[in-house]
């Protein structure tokens, strides 16, 4: 039995949209950030770090959103959203999550809370994220140059939804990811899936639908 | 088969510990970063970043130093490098693995290279990731406080070798991680593994021996 603790349009959205992919029972626990939620004890008993999202599986606290994805991939092979062990794109699978999550979202932690980085100027920060997160968008757009509909080839993956939720995050900056054509009709499969139309409607997003 | 493309003392140490642990068959190219070979033209088309590691499985260039550690023990799930996937400990070793990989070794990152951050100050950048590396060693040596030998318990795993590694790292700033009692009885164990000193020769190391 799996409880997520999400905020909306946070970093919990990929494992909601997971969780809505495979169909597997769940409980949804609003911790919201704009109200500080996440710094409650309570909360802060489940993820001393304050951040989200939270999955209990079975009772037991999990966090660190790519081990989420991983562990979703893993526990629902039935579900197809990760190449199986041994398979070919496995390799290419597991590196392209790993450098989401070592790259890519670092960059946009850094990009939406400069501040967490003491005594440095946001400013000049911040547009050293922006030139981090473009290359990265330029390095996903070129996985796509062979005319793949998804990062993988021709079937979706976990990989496809953690991108678009990252990708959905860049909507407020200078140059948005769907300013990548290719990206921009990922972003648009994956828009259109029926996981992603419930998950705006239950967590109650409106922007980049 | 195995090819490694490694430097000394870079990240590439983490899947040369694991094949060594492994005792897999696998091929050792030098990529000297010291040199600045990582940047020559034959590198880049292996790994258009120019980072450290990269390992060809089967003639497939892969990268990104976390995933190589999940390639790793998942094609070899004899050599016991990480619970089996439905295990009681297996989402605590994906979730510790993806916090070193998207919070600890990102932090390094730029204490080793703050000048990758164009227009901010290096000494207030590097200040800020010091107290950024020392809290991820206060959280691993949490998980050591009920007396368990390794980071998930009574077994060796590949988290184990992925922190002690990144602790190495910490060897020349103001506070290493050795300071941390139970973090150097963890290094003291891997240090005086057959892999570990092997490690050392082979790659021509001598400090934090």
């Amino acid at each position: 039995m799996y409880t997520l603790y999400y905020s909306p349009g946070a970093a919990s959205m990929l494992p909601h949209l997971l969780l809505l992919e495979i169909g597997a029972a769940f409980q949804l626990r609003l911790v919201d950030i704009e109200s500080g939620a996440n710094r409650d004890a309570d909360y802060l008993r489940l993820n001393p770090n304050g951040v989200l999202p939270t999955l209990a599986i079975d009772d037991q606290p999990c966090r660190e959103t790519p081990a989420l994805l991983l562990m979703l991939c893993e526990r629902h092979p039935e579900a197809g959203l990760a190449p199986a062990p041994g398979t070919p794109s496995r390799n290419a699978f597991l590196q392209w999550v790993l450098f989401l999550a070592n790259t890519l979202q670092p960059a946009f932690r850094l990009w939406f809370y400069p501040s967490d980085v003491e005594g440095v100027d946001a400013v000049a920060l911040k547009a050293a994220m922006r030139v981090r997160i473009e290359s990265c968008f330029d390095q996903l757009d070129e996985l796509l140059a062979d005319g793949r509909p998804y990062l993988l080839g021709a079937e979706i993956s976990a990989l496809d939804f953690y991108a678009v939720m990252l990708m959905r995050w860049s909507r407020n900056m200078p140059r948005p990811a769907t300013q990548w054509p290719r990206l921009k009709a990922l972003a648009d499969r994956v828009r259109a899936r029926p996981s992603w139309i419930h998950l705006y409607d239950v967590e109650g997003l409106t922007e980049w639908a």
